[in-house]
């Protein structure tokens, strides 16, 4: 393998760092010509039995139980942190301190100060930063934006984002959360609603907003006859207002049932407008105002494995649809060609100061979720420019 | 055809008044025994000789130019205003003190003032009262209510209904009100979306909200070459907290591209979810938890044409599935039957009472859009109890 | 009502009886100019009490227990043979002679032989004539017809139509026939995905095939312990080929679990394709190979209730869904235009020619059942030209 | 990785190579305790230096360009031909001769005679043997074999199997093939419906058939003015009957614009009945009779990721999508599995023996597409017991 390789150290090996892990490894493996490949040196994780046996069945020359070895790696170029955000901010500027190029999953960080420090030490240190939105990266979402952006919906009047899921719709299952540090559903998944609404349509200027924890006391654990308190929110549901003009409404749950991963998205435009559901990823779909008498009009249902759309190059060939794993695949393809490159990762990827502004307006609809009044979201970092 | 008459006197011969005449006819005809059959006696509106056409064309016996010479027909005994809102109050409360049994198209009145004196003097009267909320007599819609009163989805936690068209989405289309009193989408499909989540979900307690006028200015009319400020709202977006502790959205609008009658719905429980859209009205998407390890789960899709679905015995074998048009059928049917047998509309048909109500929650929405805050609904008046 | 009054005069009060003149009904009382429109004369079966009651029910002036005196009523001017096929020759051959206009269900004849007879009788007396194929008026069929007529799917290789309804599954039903002459599901429902085929593809050349009667034997009637022989097919898969060149399947079936009313289509084409679903009439589905780099491709869903669409005018606003009844009343104003102008039926209504054929085919197809070898169907008769 | 490794040598590294390629090394790595895991050995191709470039991709520790070099090495204990048809038989039995375990791209062979040396030199070497028939391994298609033995369709009475695609239906492209063997859609495509109508309905009795060359010349080559004479089918239907009774049309084409990867399925049976589509890969539609008054019936769609589902537990949460190529994933875990285990790849896997009933089956379509007649199948092999 003759092309430059980017050495890889992560932070992490639960589920997330099995997801990262199994992209660098895709990635690696693709064929054609590409700028860089990655190299899986070093994953760890504070069990070091546990990042030996993650090491071992993820394919890593190493593992360790502290970050502060992989930050201090001199192979290590790019620093992956797939850990809880509750272990973000740390290893994140050190690493950047290092001169690491770092991605990071998300929500960056455990509040809107956090963030700004961390987006403040990756453009202090010049590294390439990207946040872990992969949804960016499915092809009919990049797809969708390409579209928007090509004035085929005309002008954009309205997004509703959503992702539900079910996992903790069943009252009588105990808390999910051992004695650690939770992160409610509006972090959790509506991060990932946000980040969509901004990649589609823009700057949110205000939000109105309604949290709710619907089961507000668990069993303590599986087993156990301890009855614990939830404190932290399991739906939301928000209205936002665009700068641009448009309506929005975002929401997440995981306590509505028959929703497996339904992150799904519409948006409507004075010409046209589409549609997508994470469930179904590989179809997009998109309705235009008819251009003439021939053209019969109706809405679309795009199989975005085409000729002409993203990512198909370096997949498989048209109709041999793509699952869930390759969205991180695609994400991670895209930072290790932007550190080999030093093109930017924005617009199709997130930056930092997109993690940022996505913790900003998630600030904003707790506030007003406890005002009961619009609340605006203030003006972007600078940086923050996706 | 031996069964009881119940004659029949409408105001308004456009579009609605067609939806009526046609319903009455196809109730008429249905084959079965029914308690008793409507007899299209009168159709009247201000144009006496488009009114004499109407009755042709419609098959009525008599045509009227004053809604006076309806009311005043002792022969009529279902007084039907299938006229604009600014011409509801008068003549259904002139129609009720004349003892007529009314029916009445949504909304309701110019304003919830209007309403309740509309409510209290059919209640006075003793008479049966109905509002046109159509869309409750789809058999899916039907089908839903009682799948979420029997408890299938468990306890409900948010619904989405919303109302979209697209015939107002060219801005370069000239204003659709000639000088005549106008009605925005709040009032012109807002209402159903309102009705609709509250036959599925019960009562509204708040609201935030906003209200987009997406295009402020049109051309005068066909033709011309005057400009005019566009003052009605042509969008809507509204989060609402139901008293059950439900989240909920509701959302209208005649400018996005791509909708043609999309009035969808979409319910979540903590056991299961329902979705609907009126462009595929014979079809209720369902899931459930499931019962077991021999249930699959899944989404069912249920053609409600089927024995134990809703009116289906009144109509065709299952599978010959039903238009837009038999949703006012089955209103009609429930009206006339009610009247025949003195039992009550409600809950499956909507009172003045919950015609009330909408207007209710739509003054909340428009007082959030104002305010910026969360407006709370207020207590339901007398009567109103769906 | 100024426009000319067609006089109709029915046989039949059944389910078809039914259907048709609720047809009646609805096209009589359309809004807008007409060249003519259906009076409900008489209506007429061989019980005359159960046709008393229809006329009464469905808004007939009189009723009649045989044939005859519809077809010497000098007012009947289109004789309707809404019966069983086994009462389809006499009558229709009558009607004619006696100058009716004549419209027959199908399947037209009990044989080809019946048909051609009933064939040269209508052409004789010069006489407007069809057959009630009502799927042809389906908007959405019409459409894809106009769409394969323009060229849209560049040289047509393939079609595929189906037919399948569930009414019969279930073994332990009883016989749906009482001692009556009966239909098998060939010519119950192997008729409509025959003429189909016919409407949107052209002739059928040649054919291999396969019947099957699942259920051998059942019991003789509700409650009955006799158990008789079942000896007509309830399912049939056939190999068509068209003389254009096109590969096509056939089948139809009521024994398959799950399919209500689920008359479908496929066709594809070397440049597009088109399907449809009866139990989703109101949508079609269409793809089209990309014209230009700008161009996004995907399969269409269209929703044939918009302008431009077949019927639109008639009925109601776009997006304003029509159902299964409508389709019949669409050829009901067909046949009655046609009766007014003089102009022919062809090619969107079906003939006794389009009759005729549908009966060759099937008889080529029960021979190839029984030879196991590819059967050609013969030339059309004379004036089998749709 | 202290699990037993199986050595896999691979001959072949066009696209179906990097599709085991793939699929080996995503084995590799999967998490969870595994009886085994694969080794990627050697890669090898006729091209000696793209052996090279693909042993580097794809993360082999050698080349060959000779396939005796990999059925001679002794640390290969499994041999992977993805190869062309032409070059299956001597490699294939050579391997096995050798001790290999042999998985073999499909169709098996270039006809049944030559299937029935590789299925006797198999079964005569007693190594495991598996045809790379990898839409068995879709987690739907599993899921639908389970429903139909745990006898939830009741009697299967149709089964519909297509496989289209479109990338030859533009007459203007030139030739597909270079001066190699050919290849028609009965093999490449037309053997996978096969298959999958025997995986799921069992064996196949007899057939009649219709074959088309719908682009009987073609350029012989991009840019070459040269036409040359295609003389492979591009379509094909056939009607085939099951020896358990039931009726059944397979297939294939890749000329019918719209389709890019259209594998489907219907069933239908007499309590339920199934359907599937590759491009929806994991949705999989269900219906079923009603179980009682309680049951809503209709059409399930489910999403075939969740907790009980085939392969579930390998990969990632409910509702995170599995994309084409993992099915390839799961059939080389389970044949890496069945070598580790000794037990047997059958049912789940297709043998030697289903690779030669699918050919036995293609080669009865090709004597019913010239003869005109119902051909029978014949009985199966010895060993042909899936």
């Amino acid at each position: 393998m003759s092309a430059a390789e980017i050495g890889v150290g992560m932070w992490g090996y639960g589920f997330m760092g099995r997801t990262h892990a199994n992209a660098y490894r895709q990635v690696r493996h693709l064929p054609g010509a590409h700028a860089a490949r990655p190299r899986q040196l070093v994953i760890g994780g504070r069990d070091g039995e546990a990042a030996r046996q993650a090491a071992a069945t993820y394919g890593f020359a190493r593992h360790a139980s502290d970050w502060r070895e992989i930050v201090a790696d001199p192979e290590v170029q790019l620093f992956d942190n797939s850990a809880w955000h509750d272990v973000h901010e740390e290893p994140c500027i050190a690493a950047a301190q290092a001169g690491k190029h770092v991605l990071c999953e998300k929500p960056l960080a455990l509040d809107a100060d956090a963030g700004r420090r961390m987006l403040a030490a990756v453009e202090r240190a010049g590294v390439q930063h990207m946040v872990a939105f992969n949804y960016r990266f499915a092809p009919a979402v990049r797809r969708a934006r390409e579209l928007i952006a090509a004035g085929q919906l005309g002008e954009v009047r309205r997004i509703h984002v959503c992702y539900f899921q079910d996992h903790q719709a069943d009252a009588s299952l105990p808390s999910p959360w051992g004695g650690r540090s939770q992160t409610g559903v509006l972090d959790g998944l509506g991060s990932h609603a946000i980040d969509l609404a901004r990649f589609l349509v823009g700057e949110i200027e205000s939000v109105t907003a309604d949290i709710r924890t619907f089961i507000p006391e668990r069993g303590a654990g599986a087993g156990s006859r301890e009855r614990i308190a939830m404190t932290e929110d399991d739906a939301f549901s928000a209205q936002v207002a665009f700068s641009a003009g448009a309506l929005g409404v975002l929401e997440a749950a995981w306590v509505y049932a028959g929703s497996k991963n339904a992150l799904r998205f519409e948006v409507n435009g004075s010409e046209g407008s589409l549609s997508w559901n994470l469930e179904d990823l590989n179809h997009l779909h998109f309705n235009r105002v008819p251009s003439g008498s021939g053209d019969p009009g109706g809405t679309r249902s795009l199989l975005v494995t085409d000729r002409g759309d993203p990512y198909v190059g370096a997949w498989w060939p048209p109709g041999h649809v793509l699952g869930w794993e390759h969205l991180h695949a695609n994400l991670v393809a895209a930072f290790v060609d932007a550190i080999a490159t030093g093109e930017p990762v924005a617009p199709w990827g997130a930056t930092f100061a997109d993690g940022l502004r996505a913790i900003e307006v998630a600030e904003a609809i707790r506030r007003s979720a406890a005002s009961g009044r619009r609340e605006t979201v203030g003006p972007p970092s600078i940086g923050a420019r996706s």
